[in-house]
């Protein structure tokens, strides 16, 4: 090349067989794909909440017709990526590519049978942001306009997926969620039916966190990790249940820091900005302390 | 289906008539789309500003064919969302199908005779953001990356819309303008000129929030409800003027929290990561007080 | 038009030549598109990261002309670019537009021949990622899926151009980062090796911001200019050095707001929800003090 | 424009509402659009020949869920090219719009219940063409690749819209045929079963031909009007049944020209390169005279 | 690469500079595009027939802002491929690439300034289109549907580029065209007013036909270069004046060759299937003799 | 469906296992795609005549990182495909679908090896068709515009698949370029160098013709079957030699038919709209005898 980059061609060519950041795969496999689990995400939407997603007229008549075939496409693309996510756990391919393939369709089976459970709890999400919002007009309206909803819905199905064992899939959904609405729940989190994130930006839900019944949290809530014990390295202790345990009925206010292995009793109010690190107690309500005029 | 995946398709299909989860509209209407919205967002931006977006040379000989055919084509896309928003919110259709279209087709030509005013109150924000930050080079390049100018340029739209009394739409735009910039300011607020939100992410402004003119606020500002006082099912209380009312000449430094009803005087700074629940006197200046070293 | 529109688009197209608000270039300059920085945002991760992203299958035999065709087209496209951003800026155009052409394409092959270095600097960061999160299964992963390492990757490639005196594209990758991830960092700071900034949406670095090495900050850190001390105007004071100076080893909690240009010493730890605008010693623990029941 | 082409726009712009090279519709009518009806075309294809054409999988237990959403598609995409139809058609609108919508969903409908005679018909086709060319390998392959099966299929749809009184459409179908096959079959023509086209680049079949069953014609043939008798004014007489009456079981050979109402009888076969304006008896065999070396 | 495939890349890039088959062009010019060509066809044809082609609505008062806007888009993209086709022509570039920018700039405004001219000649067309076919049911079907139209519409804009001394771009607009309709009529043909194509299929006019007005040929008629008279290579004699000119008033059936610098007088009808070689007289009526039932 | 439409899906949907008509094929096989086979032949043509196809600047430096680049893809797509075509052929699958994969991918690396003479002899006929057309400018303009030598470029890549046992694939590339030019080469023919198709439209050369070198031949030529002798059903006999054998040097003009096994002795020269089915000595020269005044 006249423009001397020759060099250049050759050092980020250097293809070191051992190094982590060169993905060097079969060439049957691909990698995981954000564009095809995008699809998936809107797939799902359309199933789970039929007419408001999904770009179709639908209605009593035919709404089989449309949930047949948008279960048809689902099983085939998710089958794909779960397979995808596969090959990128698994190195040492002892299994076998055929086994991928069934174990991917079982799982992706295993997946769309919950979808009706799904559903079922995603409602109950509906419902508590409709009753717990003086601006919305409808639930409509929460269905189609809340990034709120958007982000629990796809924690669902990630979460759903991680308990099938899936691996990487889940976190990639869950990231496609986070650049979307600024919220960004672990897959791995537990949290119950009736929940509600308002507005949402900035919100983390870390991977070991327990959340109740009709809780709400908004914008800028973390229940993160205390991280302060660190080990010996002077990194994060791994693998431990490291998130906070979070009742019934709670309310966290916007941009309030919940952190480390630590129980927020039932009906507790937290207010915002505040830095938790200590249990606390069921029905208390905390909020800042002073602050200074100059 | 081999699968056996039927029986789920079965459960997904039981499309209970009264339900809120299943939107079933006349085959000819179609749901508000986000694709169609983002085009009208902007066609409207390439008249705002022209040259700065639209993909088009454009100069001054050539300008007014471009604000022409923009203005048509935004006339007929505006007309046909506002009419999906009409029939999202009426459920009894008693006035009719051509009395939705003659109403839509009216309020998009209402909100078109807008524009001018609309760019030039855009302009003093630009203005504001430009003379604020020491960073900028110049208007130009305020206007085409900053992402507090493009929250409030859909916020100005957006609430344009919401006073002409067109349902849902206007929620949908301030939603894209949140998930592109993290900015969540709701259409129905009211923000005078010279407006200027610095970085942006995490920003929120609810519904009855009235802003004066010269205001600046910076990442993280939650301008909310202060919902402590539930009514008697736990819920916040809907309906009551609940957001703060801030003068002008304020700033509001990040990540604080300004929430309730309150009045932040003239003139008034508040420092960052404050909680505020009471009313700030014209002038004042708080800041976080205390830190704690271990 | 029947529609009484035709006053409205006089109105809005009545363009004055001296207006800052209506962007008139010569028809053979483009304005700087985000859809093509995007290609080469992908273009530069697909060459860093070879097998990750770029949508081939990759392997050891035919790297050299998977990074080969990819420079060169990185090369066309940073060069058009990067002449569209000269454009932008300079208004006399006293050099010509071949001096532009030739001055652009310098400018690109300086920026590839930087990628070698650049990848592996942000190696550091994804070890650092990796050693420092207990969720993270793979050095893959963090590169696949990590938003802290995406806004870390279009700093580097943003702040490189910067060096080159490349003006304005620097400053639009870095809000497309933003838009993206949630996290703001602009291109002019100085940031060392293995830097980590997780989950991240709602953190701001600003212009004259410099971080050692192994820093780790968290969602909604702001490092932002401390600008209480305003000109006689009412306004930040432009063009000083203003943004915090962070030591090694240093970890600010999430929401935490870190102004003015002040030192925070090496191996310092700043908990969360915290606005600090004084010196903080090497090795200090910050935290929050107090709350308060109701 | 600086380019003095303003004279130009202006005399390009002069619209005489008389004229009828300048079609001004209602606003809320669309004109046909080629995409659409070729969507159309694919979707019938799809449903005619199922696996062959649709890019989908489908097996015997998944066939109703894509044929139940194909026809609903076909429906609703149908319904809107039969009323543009309808509407280029009429020009004084006395019927109103309400009374188009309603008039074209009919024949819409009426069209999509015929589509299993036409897929029996079809069938007759594809085995002529299989029994009659000793390079095909099964019907698969005359499905998948054949022009001439092609041409026919749209020419059986594209008749039986022209049959239920659908203007243009058909018309537009029949050029989007002969566009990519180079077979020109008016819709007007009347074609018996096991009709096979054979390459068929140049073959013409006109408004009023009526074909047997099992017939075979090959590239170039033209079954036209026979012209020469012109009215006073030098124009074809208009309206009269001008077109050949083929027999069953006819073969004509390439480049053949057969004009005017005139007879081909049962069994005749009529070589390549001849011009026939007159009777052809059954079992006749006619091939061109004489050449002469120079 | 693993498959032993590196001999044949090796084999393949071995670039021979003085090879014809090899197109090396300066990194800023690009070769002509059909992609963008089709768009310029698109453009003229929607500048040309408003209403019919476009694919927007457009009315007496707005139609002024399409063709400004039209005709905008195509002086902006009908200047690059000007000037890409003065590239492909230009080997030596001793003019230099300014001077090709101004030059294609040029005759890019000139093309413009000629079509009041050519949608003048186009409606004439379209006029004897209708009256001599008596299935067209309106002048806009003749205008939408007719394949005959579509290519006289590019013959007159590629002839006018000519005409300008644009190079290979005439050329494969006219091949653009022969690939939709199967004509093929080269831009250096000269066709006066009325002219009409039935059908179209095969129909070829060679590079120095002249045809009078009112003409009108059937599909498979050629108007080509009488070649038996070779040079002493065996090739045809380059550059003469080699095709028929045919008179006012001529009906040529399909499928008819008629092949040299012959004349075809005022008024003659030839029948289709006919080898023509020699001079029609005025008035003439040829029809094929014979033939011969085995 | 309120349509009354549900019998009709119905009987669409009757899926009766033992029809041709329905193609059944195992979830992870995929139908031959029309689209891939395009994106196939647009590669190589890429490869063929760098820098005229393949939207890209390429130059001697850079040629073999695109040489390489393309073959990889083409490797990828033609192995798909080739598997694609193997399956449609094979019913009884006794052999796996690893052997399939195996030797779809062994025949894409045959033919990828053969590009290199393809290349020779595609180089031959562009040369020929340059000498033969008073009308070509260069070489170039042949390559880029002429559609005989697009037809020939995909004959002679689809021969040589069909020649190294590719089934159904080489049929469906033919049928592309038939209908892109107009021109249907059967890939079982055989045909030497130097090649000339001019124009083109309409020509067909059957499955068993045989070509000698530098042979010219122009549009509606039909080297076919010669199939009066039926067998006793009325079909053609299959699988004999039934087409022309050609000599070297030959020319035939527009519209002739010459049909059945039979000879063409070297140097003839064959005039237009003439029906041929018997041998024609070397040297001799062929014209349609007479027409007739009426």
């Amino acid at each position: 090349m006249k423009t001397g980059l020759s060099e250049t061609i050759e050092r980020l060519s250097q293809a070191d067989d051992s190094t982590d950041f060169f993905y060097k795969y079969d060439n049957k496999e691909a990698m995981p794909s954000v564009d095809i689990l995008k699809e998936i995400i809107s797939l799902a939407r359309s199933i789970l909440f039929p007419g408001y997603f999904g770009n179709s007229n639908v209605n009593g008549d035919t709404l089989i017709y449309h949930i047949g075939l948008n279960i048809e496409k689902l099983l085939t693309l998710l089958t794909g990526q779960i397979k995808a996510g596969l090959c990128f756990e698994q190195f040492d391919k002892k299994s076998g590519r055929e086994d991928l393939c069934k174990t991917a369709k079982e799982k992706a089976i295993a997946l769309l049978k919950l979808l009706p459970d799904i559903k079922e709890q995603l409602h109950t999400d509906v419902i508590a942001a409709y009753n717990g919002d003086p601006a919305a007009k409808s639930p409509g309206e929460i269905i189609f306009c809340y990034p709120g909803v958007r982000a629990i819905s796809s924690y669902r199905f990630a979460n759903a997926l991680l308990r099938l064992g899936v691996p990487l899939i889940p976190r990639i959904i869950s990231e496609m969620a986070h650049s979307e609405t600024g919220i960004d729940i672990h897959p791995g989190a537990t949290i119950g039916n009736y929940f509600t994130i308002d507005h949402g930006t900035g919100v983390v839900i870390g991977e070991t966190t327990v959340i109740g019944n009709n809780v709400k949290i908004y914008q800028g809530v973390t229940l993160g990790a205390k991280s302060f014990p660190l080990d010996k390295d002077g990194n994060p202790i791994k693998g431990v249940d490291r998130h906070p345990k979070i009742g019934n009925n709670v309310i966290i206010y916007s941009n309030s820091t919940v952190l480390g292995n630590i129980k927020v009793g039932d009906g507790a109010i937290i207010g915002g900005n505040i830095w938790v690190d200590v249990e606390v107690p069921a029905g208390a309500r905390l909020i800042q302390q002073e602050k200074r005029s100059e």
